[in-house]
């Protein structure tokens, strides 16, 4: 297809096109004239996928073109390397500001997590250092940290979301690349998803707590016990 | 106590207090002399949420002053109001760029939801616009969108974090100012937390299956099917 209907598709103005291009976001066409190139279903893909980390995940050009990157890399590697965990490092952790550094003890913690949960994460993650550094700041911000009930906790339900989630993104048929595309757009546009609904489920929470505090004198159990 | 016990304890340095102080992040401390003012325990809980919300959710001063408004406004109304929803919504959305506009179909569709969860959430809720907009971006950028029951699934498991947390945030015995600083905290807190557990998991999984795609034929049925 020419560059016009590559637009007209995409709904990316050309450009637009031309200069994510010349960024090194989006491989050039097949030369067929002197000013005329001829582009292909690959080139629509990568658009709509520079596109959807730009408006969905607030990503700048330089970690778009990284993230890219890392996805080819890892997309040309044998399957045994943890492909999925280099596309994600290039990604960049969820929203945290540098705040405290996780000291050597969150990390351990970390890995001692991972172990117990026998879960398969090389250790060059960068999703191990953004835990840590979650870990760090709760510790530090929050009267008597994260205890290690709660942290197993969290993580048997972000394994129950995994689990929900994995058929979709890690389809067997699927060849790898298209495979990690599919698992790092899932990354960042479910992450809203997951935030926004636990926090109307506090709103929904909170609202009955308040209710019956307002009633009567506070009743002394937690009115939604852990199952 | 003078001001330089509270920048000890808090290990925020006297100018940076001052700073606060100018901008409306701390109220004053109580005049002593001409230039000695008191400050008690009230402003070190204060001055320890502001140093939470700037480092950990990495937010500018005029989201911290806005939040902190809002927290002592709902604190201030009568309990049967969604305290928690008018601090949420001031905390602003979880990492989204603006992107789409959701719809109309879009918005219905988290009343929908939320209807039939039953959960009690003020229509004003900036959460339920942040559902909407995450739902519209998906709809935009992944094949097929979100199905009702992927939906309803994420929900659930939304549900089962913040019967895990809210004991933690929202004691009843709290007096309810402290119950919307630690319910606002908790919600930036652990945001970080549940987001890298997931990113940890998938990286689990997709191991886990290149593994088995790297040894023989991809096996037809998928290695974690939901429960």
């Amino acid at each position: 297809m020419k560059i016009s209907e590559l637009s007209e598709r995409s709904g990316v103005p050309i450009p637009t096109i031309k200069y994510y291009i010349r960024e090194g976001l989006l491989p050039g066409g097949r030369r067929t004239s002197a000013n005329q190139a001829q582009y292909d279903q690959e080139h629509l893909e990568r658009l709509r996928l520079v596109r959807s980390l730009r408006d969905v995940a607030d990503l700048g050009v330089a970690t778009i073109k990284q993230t890219l990157e890392a996805i080819d890399a890892a997309a040309a590697e044998p399957p045994e390397l943890p492909a999925l965990a280099v596309a994600l490092r290039a990604l960049g952790g969820p929203r945290t500001a540098g705040g405290q550094d996780a000291g050597e003890e969150a990390h351990r913690r970390v890995d001692r997590l991972l172990d117990d949960l026998g879960w398969q994460v090389p250790p060059e993650s960068a999703a191990r250092s953004h835990l840590a550094r979650a870990l760090a700041a709760i510790d530090h911000h929050w009267h008597g940290g994260v205890s290690a009930e709660m942290l197993a906790a969290y993580a048997r339900l972000a394994g129950e979301l995994a689990q929900l989630e994995i058929p979709q993104t890690w389809d067997p048929h699927r060849e790898p690349g298209e495979a990690l595309r599919y698992a790092v757009l899932g990354t960042v546009l479910f992450e809203p998803v997951i935030l926004s609904l636990r926090r109307l489920a506090h709103i929904d929470r909170s609202h009955r707590l308040a209710a019956r505090r307002g009633g009567s004198a506070p009743s002394p159990e937690a009115p939604h016990p852990p199952r």
